[in-house]
This record gives structure tokens, C-alpha cells and sequence, in this order.
């Protein structure tokens, strides 16, 4: 990303790729594997300040802006969605505290998450209804002393580990959202295992059997659940995403060069056939411009202009599609090996395609994109 | 296939189909999960007849004609692609032996395998060599009482279980082939285990450290390695993969229509999204022309004419490639469904990638038709 | 398309194809050039029963069945795509005539058409409604000795040439059509030009102004235009184009391969560089496809099967796309001589791009088929 | 771009467009129509300082900096292909005259091509060379007096127009250049008519018949054709051609969304299909990355960092592709109307398909950029 850096984010840029070399990636095959990330991998993220990075120095986070979040994001996908995943959804939760939370609140999980003391998991998603957040069933009734929440949510990432909950539910019609402790009577959390990828997520099902909370549980006021909480939450979720899979997408670049260049058929390296070199190409360019696609999302989320969210959907969109396809291309130039466990790109390929179901699938994305396109496009 | 199938053959792909569905389909996920194929699938095989199906009646043989070959690939790749394989595997030897083996070797060998009492494996592929048989880098030296076998065997598949193996070494320069007993001393056995997909195929890596086999050992003449033995070998395997996808992705089609009627979104089923729809049009075309595309290879195969190389080669080239983008599309269509366990889907997806790495990768096939194009291909 | 032929399929199609190689090919460049097709092609598909050809032999017509029409389709498509829009217009016109009009119509028309010595088009299509024959405008309204023409039709291939016009009017509110001279009072004919392919169709817009037609003129009862007329003709129109679009894919390959074995690079061939063969290979490949589906296609016409729409439609989304790609693909391996008027190339990337439009557009195609498998499609 | 223009380029971007809607746009479709482009337009881009815009201002150019040109060259291809194509190659020229030109040369030709009172072409291809300079077969030959020129340029832009060529030779077995005027005896200029695209673009074909040249008409050194003439050259023109791609692309865009914005199915604008929204989404997402590529170019280009190269390349391939795919889905989004002369998008079409021949094919783009990233590329 020729000058469109400056000095702080370069650096900050190698220290992110030390650290994930130096302390995710050793545990990277390992969390695929266990399907269980390792207590210090979170130790580690907590002590380098990963933990809670983009939430305001004010609240205590580490204040990062847009676009470092982004390359942080970058280079830990790089090595492991899983744990690209959970600095995502521990800041998605933060953030959400930070905006929509009491002091009370504030004062009770920012802290502890940070320090990796605390694994706050976000309850968006539920069985029948995907990630759209407007559609959750999940009820909270009034009741004496607060509410009662009933309700199923499924595919909740971190969910096997997490201490608390932020639970979108509909409370007398408006989506509201609710801090639940994993302790709380009534609530179950049962693990989902063996899934494609992300296996080092440690999702769960959480089913809510008449879960009593006050309303000093609830986070914002009565329907701020969307746009107070979910919506900010997706976004944030969205952009890491866009940034990791471009992560995803350059490790699979980075081996496949490596790759090409040692393997030898008919006494030359294959990086000499054709074939070969086509895919090199697509992946070096595309995975270029998928990078600068999240930088501009990346400019506007700093900025705050109104075309964040269409410019982050464009980089989640075109990201995650780059990356499906670059871990399609290295399993080619690695042959067996490439699906085997001997190499990080077979847990590249099942990771990719995750990434084009979570926080909006592709059909979704490009329904949204082209809406959007008529009404917010302004040339160029 | 309208009206280029005889009645035997639209009879026999119903019972193929009935079969599969009551007899491998229970055993499937099993067979991935705990990356072992359970014994009663291969007796099952056995007793319907369907291991050495395609092989002469006047060897014992089911003497099936190579599109009711097809057709049986097609249902068992349809609900589990390792037992596919499987049946690739075990023809794949005993048409080797039929056609290069002595009466002794057809004696021992053929009878147990066809009744499932024995598992022969085929060896071929090397580390540094993949699935090219010229390169092969083991070698058989003449020693006293016959030849000594050195060299190292990868990712042969049902290498954990097998009880013969035919392994083509180079023997004093010539490609020549072997039947060695998993007992020989010297032969060292070691699974391969957590594969991307295939992983009921029980795949193993060989090491032979000074095989002692005698001439009696040897199948066919010296230097009749490649032709008589690799080469059909790999045309029969090719074309077994080739139906076996399109069976996948037949799978994965009506997996995803069944899908998108019920799952509702807003209301309406989402079979009623224009990118939906565009998912399954572009599946029911592609697969029922790759479909069309094996059957033509069938043709040719069972004429024997000059083009069955090039035909399979087509066949096996754009089904894996038709099975590959199913799956994805069926991944999309089923959501968080399609990325865990609980949908057959997300086998399929991950035993799709595997139909364009074997019997050669879709580059191979890039290059092999492309150049061939120009001088087998007649009009039309 | 081995084995799947009849003999007298197989004479026929090498007949075609020395016809359109002698008699169509050598006007083909000129018709794009001066956007006119020169009346000697006409007259030679006339005298050798080529107009009129898949009309029951009863009416007069060949008689020939489906197959081998699309064979037709294909070879004529193979050298000049506007030549294929003719022969499957006046076969469109004359099936309606045949199917739903009356005996003076018949004796009127059927002869002087098969003979070439009238022209007749069909006008559907409408500036605002594309080929959404149900959304049809032109109105037809009583009056005093039959009814009165009132609208504008678009888009009128061979409109610039013709001597009668089968014409789809909203006649008092239901679909009903008529045939009309050209040289009715109140019709203004004008040519449209400068497209960008298929330029030799002599397109031409129709105005209606008034146009008085007696109730003789009616093809078949009110409100029979869609089921009877419109309906069927476009699914011939389909059905051809289908074919037709293979032909000019075949073309290309031929054209492609006959290139890259003459023209030389640093010393070679390029048919020796993997990226020529990796086009080679998809082109003949998908043609060969695209072949089978349009085979099978016929085989449902002919049989008149309830899947012959859905195989129709299968058959003209594919090879469309097809086309259009090798076409693309032609251009690649052609070089500066692809896109100039020194080879055939250059004229089939414009043609090509057409058939993605006419008789429904690729997303037409998309959501039709998508929409039909799940109630449709059987197994397989 | 947000956030990666400077003030001066973001104002000027915004002059580039309103003088290629006001001064370029009229005239695009007669330049296509009539196969020429209207001397005022050359004129115009004279008047603006258009002509020599990217050369330094002390050789009396505009001194643009590179992200600027690579602005104007979108604009302006954003309307024009043939004008755009007219910038470059006048620059090419120039700053070839410029970096290896006598003091004589530069003053006999830069002052009038950047007045528009002179054209320059540049004399590279050959018929059986394509654009790969180091291949030249014109040979110059010493004489006395001089040189004598013999060969064969084909598909020179601007050649039908040019008053001077820059001829790259071969002399005594070096690349070498030699400015050749127009009324040289013994140089013969046919017209090249009739192509795909950029019709406007006056190409010609030169024969050299012993044309007499002497040591003053010699660009640079013996041997320096290629290294200071040819390759920097074709740089500027891989550079021009991706802006311009881009431009293409973007205008495809714009008329896209507003077509499917005002034209209504079943009463209500395409613009709410998914499969529209499809085209959009990938329109925009394709549009704004191979933008940024170029951008990174641009400073690339700039800083005459080692990446240079290696930058343009990625781009140039890119937005190639990225112009054919939009210039399709904007026909099949604009149906007929896409295929007619009524709208520039079949010109676009058109002119797309050339941008991926010129400067390198699409091919020869995969191929180098897939060679130079194992040992060019430093993450990221």
C-alpha cells in the first residue's frame, strides 16, 4: 500500500506481524485441530493490548484508528481466523458497552475483558433467522423485577468460553439487548463441533428458558438494539472480516510463491509453467486489491463519512471472494500436500469459505451493493 | 439422459441408486468422521456384486459395460466419495492383473477381492512425483531370487487396510510393476490421517526398505509398467472420478433445491430469490451437461476407439470442476447449515476439492486436452 | 456426439455442413459488412428445402425432426448467425400459420415462403417489453369490418424485408395475433442499423398507426396469441439459437486451433504455451457440452415430453455463455488479427454477444430455470 | 479515493472531467462511426495542454505527475477510447524524443506535437511480432549516407495521420530507433479499417521499401531502442491503457445504474432484480479495486521506485478485465438497447475487449506478473 501509510501504521503494521508470527501462529493448527483456542493465545492478545485495541483510550482500549485495526485484523487472519475472530468479537462487545452501556456496565466488563481476564461473546444470530439482525425472535417479556428472556441463538462465536452475553432480543416489539451472564439460571450453552472451519471459534448454542434480568442488564434504552448495538456490531464484525480474509488470502500468496518455487516436476520448479503463474498472478493482484478496497473502508470508518458502511461492504464482499479463491488456487499449486494437514493452506481453504457465510453471505452482500450503488454511489 | 440410455442401463441406475442410498449413504458421515470405512460397507459391495464389476464375466467379474461402470460410480460418488473410491480402486488392480498378471496372480488375487475378502491397493504415486507414473522414482533391482524394492510411496489410497498392493517401480530403467503382500519384511505402513477430504480412503504412506519379491511377483513383462498397468489404471480411475462428482454435485443440487422450499426468509421461501435461483440454474445445467459429458466418454471407452483418453480426460476434467463450484453454491444456499456437520453438504464441499487434485489435477487436464486438441479432435 | 446419433441424423448433418460451408460461409462477411443478406442466400436455402424444414411435411414443409434441425441450426450458426436468425424465423412464422391458422392463411403463405419467394418476420418484441410476449402493448380494436392496429413493435428481425408480419396484439385485452401485409396502409416500416452483431438480420422497427386488418387476418381465436403463437414460436426461436450459438463456439475453436498451431513465438508454436491450452481445453470441452444439452434438448421437442421448455431453456442459457466465452477466448488466441476484419473472429465476438440477449437474456434464463428445478426437475 | 488525493490532483480530476464531457464526448461516436477522429478534438486537447501533458516542463510539456495523468487518461477513456489512445501515444513518442532524442530532434518535433500542429506515431509492432519489441524484424542497414529501413509495421495507431513515426529497428543485430517522416521515399502508409474497436484510432499499416534515413534521424544510440525507447514506452501505454480501462468501466457503471433505475418490468425498475443488483454490485466493488491499482501505479511511477513495473502490470490486467466484464453485464443490463447504436455501451463493448490485446495480452500479463512475483514482490 505505496503512500497511502503513514509512519505510526507502518510500524505498527511490523509489530503486528511479529507478534502473530511469534505468538498466534505457533497455536494456529493446534486451535483447528483441538477445536479449542488455547488460554494463551487470549493471554497474549490481552498483554499486547489486542484486547479491546479500537475502543477509545477514554474507556480504556487502546485507540486505535480504522485503518491499524485493520492491518491488526490483517496480519492475525493472516495466521488464524479463529483468533482474528475473537479480537473482533470482544471489541464488537466492548464497543457496544462503550456506546449503549451504563457506567455501571462500563465498570463491571470493560476492564476485565481487556485484560483477558473476562471472554464476552455477542448473541446476534439465531436458527431460523442468519445474521439478520432485524428478524431475531428471541423474546424479553416484562416480568416482576425486570424481564424474562426466551428464546434459541445458535452459531454464537466464543460461545463454549464466554463469561457474558450480549443478547439481542425483541422486548415488546423492539429489539433490545441485554448483558446475561453465562451462570444465569435458565440458560444453556450447548458447543457446536466439527463445523468446516473456524474450529478454533468454539461456537455454541445458547438456549434462554425463562432467564431472569433486570433492567440494569438491558444495554441502551428499550429498542436500541439495532441501531445502538447489532448494527455497529456487524459493521465492526464486517470490517475485520474483510481485513482478515485479505490476511487469509496473503498466506495462501505467500506459500503458494514459496511452494512453486521448491517443487520441481520434469527437473524445473513448476513456478516455471504457465498454469501456475496465471493463478500467482490472479492471486497477487487480487489480493492487492483487495487490501486497498479495506483501506478505503478503512479511511471512511476513521472519517465517519456516510459511505462507511457501503464501502466495508464492498471490502468484506470482494475479500472474502479473493480469499475463497486464492485458497482454491494454492490447494492447486500444492497438490496433495495442499489438502493434507502438512500445510496451513488445507486449513485455509475450509477457513475461506467461512468467511463468505459470516456477517452477511455473498448473495446478500451483492443484494445490498447493488441496491445501494443508485443512491449512494457519488463518481468516483 | 433422454434416450441414450438402454433399458438395462436405466434399469440397473435405479437399483445403483437403491442401493447406494440404503447401503453406503447410513455409513458416510461415519466414514469421515472417523476417517475409517466400516467393513460392512465393503462386504456389502462384495455381495451385490460391485467390486470388480466392470471386470470380464470370464474372470469372475460382474462384466458391466462402462456405462453402467458410470452409472454405479455416479450413485456411490452421489452419497459417499470414499466408497467411490474404493470401488475405483479395487477395479483398478484387478483389471490390472487381468491384463498384465499371470494365471497364478489372477488365481490368488481376483477371487478375494471380488468377495471382499482381500484389499488391494495401488501404488503409484511418490512424494516428489504426484500422479505422473513416468517419473517414478522407486526402484527394483535384481537381486538373488528376484528383485529388491526401495523407495517411498504417498497417498495411496485404502493403504491402511490393504492386503496387497501393485506397485509400479522403475526396474533397471523400465516402469515395471509388482504385487507385493502388506506382510513382506521391509515394507513399513503409516497412515495418513486428516485429510481435507476422501478421509474414509483410509490413505496410507509406504516405505520399502529392501523388499525382497521374487519374478513370480512381477506383473506383466518388464517395462510393461506404464502401458499395461499405470496408464489403464489411471483411465479407469480418472473415469470412476469423473462420474463420481457429477454424482456429488447432483447431490449437492438436490440437497439445495430441498433447501431453498423450505428454509423462509421474510416470509417467503428463498427459492424465490433471483440469486438463488441463479445458483441452482447454474447447477441443474452444468450438471446435467457433465453428465452428458461422462456418458460420451462411456461411449467411447466401451468402443475402445481412439478417443477415449480424450473424452474421459474432458469428462473427468469439467466434473470436477461442475462438483467443486455445487458444493460451494450449495454452501451459500444452506448458510451456517452448510458449514456444519449437520448437512452432508460440507463433506461434499470438502470431498469436492479433493476430484481436482486426483488422476491428475485440473491443470494437468488444462494441458493434456489443450494440446491434444489440436490433432485427436475431429469434427465434432 | 458418439453414439447417439441415427444414421440418417449423421448424413444430414455432413450435408449441412458442405451446404453452409459452400453456400452460406462465402456471403457471411458481406452480410455483416453491408447489413444485408444477399437474396442468393435465400434462394439457395429454399431450393435446398432449408425454409420451412422442420414444418410437417403435410403443410408442405421437410418434415425433419428435431435433431436434425437443431443440426441444421448448428452448421448454418457455424458460419453466419444471421442466415440461422433467418431460417429459424420463417420456421417460427409458418409453425404459427400451421398451428393456429386458417386454411386461406395456410394457401396464402406456406408456399410462397418455403420457396423464398415471400419473407415473413414475427413481431413480439416491443420498444418498452423486450420479449415479454405476456406484457404485449400493440392493440388491436373493433371496428367497423375487422379491427384497427394501434402500436409501435421493435427489434423486428428481417422486418426491413419482409412481405408479411405475424403480429402479436392485446385484442380487447387478450393476446391475439394477425398477420399483416407490409404494405398496409398506416404501417411505416424502418430500418434499424449499426448494431452490434447479427448485423445482416435487417432489423426494423414497426409502426402502426391505425392499421386496418378484417377478422381473416386473425391468427387463430382471440386470446390464442400467447399459448398458440408467441409461446411456441419463442421456444423455437430458443431452440435455434441454442444450436446455432454452438456452431459459432465451434467455429471459434476450429479457428483457434488452426491459429496456435501456425503462428509462432520466439520459434514455437503457441499452441505450446499452457495458457493457449488451457483456452483450447475449456473450448472444447464446453462445446462438446454444450452439444449434449442442445441434443438432449431435441430429443425432449421431439418426444414433446413435458421437460422440453426446461431442456430448451438449459440448452439456450449454456451454450449462449459458451459462445460468448470461446468467442472471447478466439480473440485471446487470435491476437490484433482477432479483432480485425481479416478473420471471422472479429464478427463472432459481436454475434456471439447477441445470443445472450435474444429469445430471453441470460438472467431470463437464470431465474426460469432456477425457479422450474425444484418442480420440475427429476432425477436426473 | 478517499483520502489518497492531494488537493491539486482531486481539482483537477474534476477539470478532466468536465473538458472530456464538453470537448470529447460529442465527438465519440462519430470518431467510432466515421473511423475518425475530428481534428478539433486533437485540437482541443492541444488548447488544454493535453498533448505532452505527463512531459517535463523544462522540454516545454505540462509536467504532470503521474496519479494526475493516470486521472486524465480515466477521464478522458472514460468517454473516448480513441482520444485516449491519441494522449498516450503522443506522449510516448514525446518522451522518447525527450530522454533519447538529439537537441535537434527535440526541437524539430516537440513543439509541434503538443500544439497539435504534428502527429507522432510509434512504429513498434510487426505483423508477425505482436507488441513484443525485442523481436523487431525491421532492419536498418547501414548505407551511405546513412541508414536504409526495410520491413513491416502493422496496427500503428494513428498511423493513417502521423506526420512522423518512431520506427524501433533492428540495426546490425541492436534494437534501434529512427524518426522517419511520413513523405520518406519508399515508405508506404495503408490504413487499417474495419476493427472491433477504437475505430477511431486511424491505424495503419507502414511498408518500408529501402527508405533512406541518416545518422541525425537515429533516436539515441545504436542499440538503444529497447531499453530507452521501447520499454518505457510501452510502460506509458500499459499505464494509459489502465486508467482508461477504468474510465471505460466506470462509464459502464453510470449508465447501468440509471438504465436499471428508469427502465420498468412488471412495474417496477430492473433496478429492485437481485440479478441486476448482482451486476451492480460487482460493477462497483470491480470498478473502484482496479482504480486504487492504478493509483498504486501511479505513485509507483512517481517515486520511479523499483516497483514500477511490476504495479502497472497488475493494474493494466485488472482493469482490463474489469472493463470486458462490466462493458457484458451493461449489455445484458441494458438489453437491445446494450447491442444498439442508441448507446455508447456498444461501443464500450467494443472498445473493452481491445484493451485486453493492447500493451500485452491479458496472457502475457499473467504470465510476467506470475514470473516477477517470486522475486519482486515484498510483502505486502
Amino acid at each position: 500500500m505505496l503512500g497511502i501509510l503513514n509512519v505510526e501504521q507502518t510500524d505498527r503494521w511490523g509489530r503486528f506481524k511479529e507478534f502473530a508470527e511469534q505468538r498466534i501462529e505457533p497455536h494456529a493448527a493446534d486451535a483447528d485441530r483441538t477445536q479449542t483456542l488455547a488460554p494463551e493465545v487470549l493471554k497474549g492478545l490481552a498483554a499486547a493490548g489486542y484486547i479491546g485495541s479500537s475502543v477509545p483510550r477514554r474507556w480504556g482500549g487502546g485507540g486505535m484508528d480504522a485503518v491499524c485495526y485493520g492491518l491488526l485484523s490483517h496480519e492475525i487472519g493472516r495466521v488464524c481466523q479463529s483468533t482474528r475472530n475473537l479480537v473482533a468479537v470482544e471489541d464488537m462487545v466492548c464497543h457496544a458497552v462503550v456506546r449503549a452501556g451504563s457506567e455501571r456496565q462500563r465498570d463491571r466488563w470493560l476492564g476485565p475483558v481487556f485484560s483477558g481476564e473476562a471472554v464476552a461473546a455477542f448473541a446476534i444470530t439465531e436458527p431460523e433467522v442468519g445474521s439478520d439482525a432485524a428478524a431475531v425472535e428471541t423474546t424479553a417479556t416484562s416480568a416482576a423485577g425486570g424481564f424474562v428472556l426466551s428464546g434459541h441463538k445458535k452459531w454464537i462465536s466464543f460461545g463454549q468460553i464466554a463469561d457474558v452475553f450480549l443478547v439481542l432480543t425483541r422486548c415488546e416489539g423492539a429489539l433490545t439487548a441485554f448483558l446475561v451472564e453465562r451462570d444465569a439460571p435458565g440458560l444453556a450453552v450447548r458447543p457446536i463441533r466439527d463445523l468446516l472451519g473456524l474450529r478454533g471459534s468454539m461456537l455454541a448454542e445458547l438456549v434462554f428458558d425463562d432467564v431472569h434480568v433486570t433492567a440494569d442488564d438491558m444495554v441502551g434504552p428499550p429498542g436500541a438494539g439495532l441501531a445502538f448495538v447489532g448494527s455497529p456490531a456487524l459493521g465492526l464484525g464486517r470490517y475485520s472480516t474483510a481485513w482478515g480474509a485479505v490476511g487469509l488470502a496473503q498466506s495462501c500468496l505467500e506459500a503458494s510463491v514459496g511452494h512453486a518455487a521448491r517443487r520441481r516436476q520434469h527437473g524445473a520448479p513448476i513456478a516455471e509453467h504457465q498454469l501456475v503463474r496465471r493463478m500467482l498472478a490472479d492471486m497477487v493482484t487480487d489480493v492487492s486489491a483487495a487490501r486497498l478496497l479495506c483501506h478505503q473502508a478503512g479511511v471512511s470508518v476513521e472519517k465517519g463519512d456516510s459511505g462507511d458502511l457501503y464501502r466495508t461492504l464492498m471490502a468484506k464482499y470482494r475479500s472474502s471472494t479473493v480469499a475463497r479463491r486464492a485458497a482454491e488456487d494454492a490447494v492447486q499449486i500444492h497438490g496433495a500436500l495442499g489438502v493434507s494437514g502438512e500445510s496451513p493452506i488445507e486449513r485455509h481453504y475450509r477457513d475461506a469459505k467461512i468467511l463468505e457465510i459470516i456477517e452477511g453471505t455473498t448473495q446478500i452482500h451483492q443484494s445490498i451493493i447493488g441496491e445501494c450503488v443508485g443512491t449512494l454511489y457519488q463518481v468516483p
